[in-house]
């Protein structure tokens, strides 16, 4: 390293100070307050709350998506209620209570329906996303888990009860509605990789992950990790992992073992398990630091108040923070700077550089669990 | 396939009408009117121009990247200005002109530093983000070329004349500049995989691609493609190839082959080229369509007026377009619904349907070349 005696002008990080009260959104994001029942508005580039908008019902198990122009929040909440949020006047604009309960959503690639999966009674409701009318009605057999869009103006969907998987497609006049396969016994959440190739189902009443290539005209379940943990015993599981989290890094997956203290990292190419990492707890969210090797895993209760960091090269722990009091999830900027990591019972949102791994500010919020960020807008499968 | 006999609302594509003039930025976008050196502003949701900002100089060869909330855009022009653009008052707040010529720039993951990479005199000057203030200017040994940001408030670039690859690091109160090595003769673009992982040099002076793993602590020059076309003659280079459009797909890089009609597939895995594919033209653009198998490419003229759709999986070309003439470049939605294709010498962009494949609208532009949506704010190496 050789250091450049050149022009170095002294970096102030001055918060914005425009000459207008004209607001860009592709650095704000909302936090769930999921006592209170609101949503604290955050600046990203400033670090900061901007905002507070409350009315959503209940959050107690809530999570959001973005309108392609990262203006508007559909909220799905606990309640079976759809909350349409406008960033800019930090206002509820519509909301429609649709189910008897809910448990998330997704909007299809051009932005113009919303979908929700819902447990009671079981099914997807299709809404209009400018007015929230309801579209398509399609029930189920049972309570729907893993929503995700899949380009195409399309859905895929999972019923727990029955292990059926189904992909929707709402291009046409008519919505055109296909099973293309059993997952297994009791699948409790499924993802789509960010390139939507392949929709993974993870299972609770037998072990294993199912696999669909939804590039694929006709997508066929494929089983694997079907004898992981084989050895060994299963402790009971106190929190169910959350499946958006797996990571997708170095040609592998990062997948949480359910009831284990264990991370399993899995060929992407051949579905062979090709490593396990022991952790400090039961993995929740296994989430990839952007444009790096590394995975920040999250933990269940009662361990719930340490982060751990994984190389995805080696599989090795690389660090073990303590950040906080129930560390209930982690959001990266999507270039991977920073980290913003929600501690409940800290009432604090904690910001952690990534390359230091050093916190860098805190934000007071009310009981935070989910962190997103307006940029999720432009990406696939959430 | 069933039908879903259910409740069918028909759904009506209204432009948004809200009862205010706010603007949110997610899906704003700017073309470059090469003629005019001026700036389309364009709204992706409503498939229309909203706007032209003018007084940009030089746009014959530019480029643009954007701040991490999506309001400004940093413009590079040929002749070496660089301006910062406001998208929601469509103004010009700040310019320089920094240097005799220049060829592109990049932002540093925290949004702080703006780089451009110049030809006259050679070399990488640094701008604070906010003010256009000179923040470092390291000279080189020739031109700059293959500029781009790297975790950690850092640059990669390469140098034309003598192959030497640099790194600098600008988090500390002193950039840190390192050469980590020497690409080839005569590197003429480079690029920086999604998960900055690996920054490949293209070469025109030799065969071959040079690629350098950023993470590892002390990366080194590796070789690959050294034979590439070694039977059959080489045809003179009518456009040399844009590094920045090289595809990332299935565990493969696209390339375009310099001076054939060739696209060359390589696993990322082993740096082993695994297919070839013929294709109508030189290749310029070679870019994967987000959340697909598919990879878009233009060509060079005299046979600029095709583009060409190829799977990643066969290596086949899938689909011939002839969208119009002079097609200088093709921008996707970032969930990859549709491609935003300029066509020059229709004064025209023609946005497609990615699954029908079909035109579904088309925007009057003055000399279209390249198009940028804001979603590019948040990608690495861009």
């Amino acid at each position: 390293m050789k250091r450049a005696a050149l022009i170095l002008a002294v970096l102030a990080s001055p918060l914005w100070a425009g000459t207008d009260d004209l607001t860009a959104t592709g650095d704000l994001g909302l936090v769930i307050e999921r006592a209170t029942g609101s949503l604290l508005v955050i600046d990203r580039s400033d670090r900061a709350a901007i905002g507070r908008v409350e009315g959503l019902g209940d959050l107690s198990h809530a999570s959001l998506t973005y309108s392609p122009d990262e203006r508007f929040a559909y909220v799905f909440g606990r309640d079976g209620g759809l909350s349409k949020v406008d960033m800019l006047t930090q206002t509820v604009v519509a909301r429609t209570v649709q189910a008897g309960n809910s448990i998330g959503g997704a909007i299809s690639d051009d932005g113009k329906l919303v979908a929700v999966s819902n447990y009671d009674p079981g099914g997807v409701k299709v809404f209009d996303a400018e007015t929230l009318a309801l579209v398509a009605d399609i029930p189920a057999a049972g309570k729907t888990i893993g929503l995700v869009d899949v380009p195409g103006r399309r859905f895929a969907w999972t019923v727990w009860d029955t292990g059926e998987v189904f992909l929707g497609d709402f291009s046409g006049a008519e919505p055109l509605i296909a099973m293309i396969g059993n997952a297994g016994v009791n699948p409790f959440d499924a993802v789509l990789t960010d390139d939507a190739h392949t929709y993974l189902v993870g299972l609770f009443g037998e072990k294993g992950v199912t696999a669909f290539d939804l590039w694929d005209d006709a997508p066929k379940p494929e089983k694997f990790l079907t004898d992981y943990g084989r050895e060994g015993e299963d402790m009971p599981v106190y929190k169910m992992p959350h499946l958006q989290g797996w990571a997708f890094t170095e040609g592998q997956y990062a997948l949480p073992a359910v009831g284990r203290h264990q991370l399993l990292w899995v060929d992407r190419a051949t579905q062979e398990q090709v490593a396990t990492t022991e952790m400090h707890g039961q993995p929740v969210f296994v989430i990839a630091q952007p444009a790096s090797p590394f995975v920040w895993v999250n933990f269940a209760t009662p361990l719930n108040d340490v982060v751990q960091v994984v190389d995805s090269r080696s599989h090795e722990v690389v660090a073990t923070l303590t950040p906080g009091k129930a560390i209930l999830h982690m959001e990266f900027a999507p270039r991977g700077a920073e980290v913003w990591i929600s501690s409940r019972d800290d009432n604090k949102i904690l910001i952690y550089d990534t390359r230091t791994r050093e916190k860098v500010a805190e934000i007071a919020a009310d009981s935070p669990s989910g962190i997103f960020f307006t940029a999720r807008a432009h990406r696939t499968g959430l």
